[in-house]
């Protein structure tokens, strides 16, 4: 279980006194990109090498308000991966230990072109760190 | 069958030459701030009589990027409507009429303390111009 | 003196229950877009065309507080333009006519490895249009 | 001088393949939220105990590009500090101490209602604490 942990940032906010639900989509990418960096898959290596990871599908539920004032944890971990594409499931908590959010997000490979590419033929040693990374958690 | 159009903004890229999938979430509340808008529920008004309207659910699928230059329209219709609760199903088109989002967001009612409301309570006439819109779709 | 107008979005407002100020910043891109569009020098098209027109320099007066519920208008024209830069004049206005924001910005031209670049060498007959632009101003 | 670091996130990314220049106004505000964190003059408590503090100017001088993969730094410190105004002066950098971006921001105090307020006078112990962070540069 990775988890990553920043402070709100007033900007975040919005005239409701809370983050604006927006806000979420941006902190899961923040903590993809902390994750993949602390397991050697660091994603601005994975754009050099020639691969681009686009976002294909996202679901949030959005439990209870974020506050400026206020770090917030996202944890989360790898749960699927099929070589072309990988599934990520995340919960966002406050300081007190209260879930703000549960969410999963699904990706795939793209070339330049923003074509589908398998990871497992362009980068095979990234492909092989991502099946540890799913062997890892069963 | 409700239609919101604007141009993609350059500070809405990122470096993929896309649209960052972050602002869609932001063009499906613009969509329902004008379409709340022309049915006259307007939401500004919704907060002057003391609600607020936060979403609780959001899901999206990515199907096609948007690209700067171009012009989306967001085509949405209420769904579910249940006095404390509503559903807004949404389509995202570029000017070719390629789909690149499609996605549903479910939203309630608070005081503005955060505390779940009933908007057929607080704001009778605002309920029933919900319902009609409901009613008028089936 | 050109206009553009559109309507405050919601994520655009921060708990203070004004529109926060890093936004301005983003509103005159959008009005610069517009402007360069309507005088046949399209953004997208310089780009393609092989320049960047990345921004050197930004100075802004916040004079009121914009919300939500309002539209605002930036009123902006070309100042400024050399060959290699130019410097553009805005004043931010709500419906009420009540100015929100004056301010200035700079900008450059560049190639694609963020080097400097001359418009007038690179492309010149938009060269020509924005010299043109800065004539019909005197 | 204060020092803020963080990563560049790719949400702050831009077609252009470098971070949009709209983010550094968002960058400079985490760096005065940390800084006044840190000096007993947390932000999320001058709201608590009333007063708001507007940006009323900002200036920025964009020198070079930042990048997603590096980290960036915020160097700042309070220039100027009136009992209704204070000022701040930054420079940002990145990893390898290039100058990304140097500026300025003003700001003044206001009570909820947007109007002018003064710190000196609303919350005396803090005016103090500005004043001393003032005298520690001299």
């Amino acid at each position: 279980m990775f988890e990553y942990t920043r402070p709100v940032y007033y900007y975040e906010t919005d005239q409701m006194g809370i983050v604006h639900h927006s806000n979420y989509v941006r902190w899961l990418e923040e903590a993809r990109t902390e994750f993949f960096k602390k397991t050697n898959l660091a994603y601005v290596e994975t754009e050099r090498l020639g691969l681009f990871s686009p976002i294909i599908e996202i679901s949030l539920k959005y439990k209870f308000p974020a506050r400026y004032g206020e770090d917030f944890k996202v944890r989360m971990e790898m749960v699927k991966y099929t070589g072309v594409r990988f599934k990520i499931a995340y919960t966002v908590v406050n300081e007190e230990g209260v879930i703000l959010l549960e969410g999963e997000s699904a990706h795939c490979f793209t070339d330049k072109n923003h074509r589908p590419a398998s990871l497992a033929r362009v980068i095979p040693e990234r492909h092989e760190a991502m099946r540890a990374l799913i062997r890892e958690r069963e």
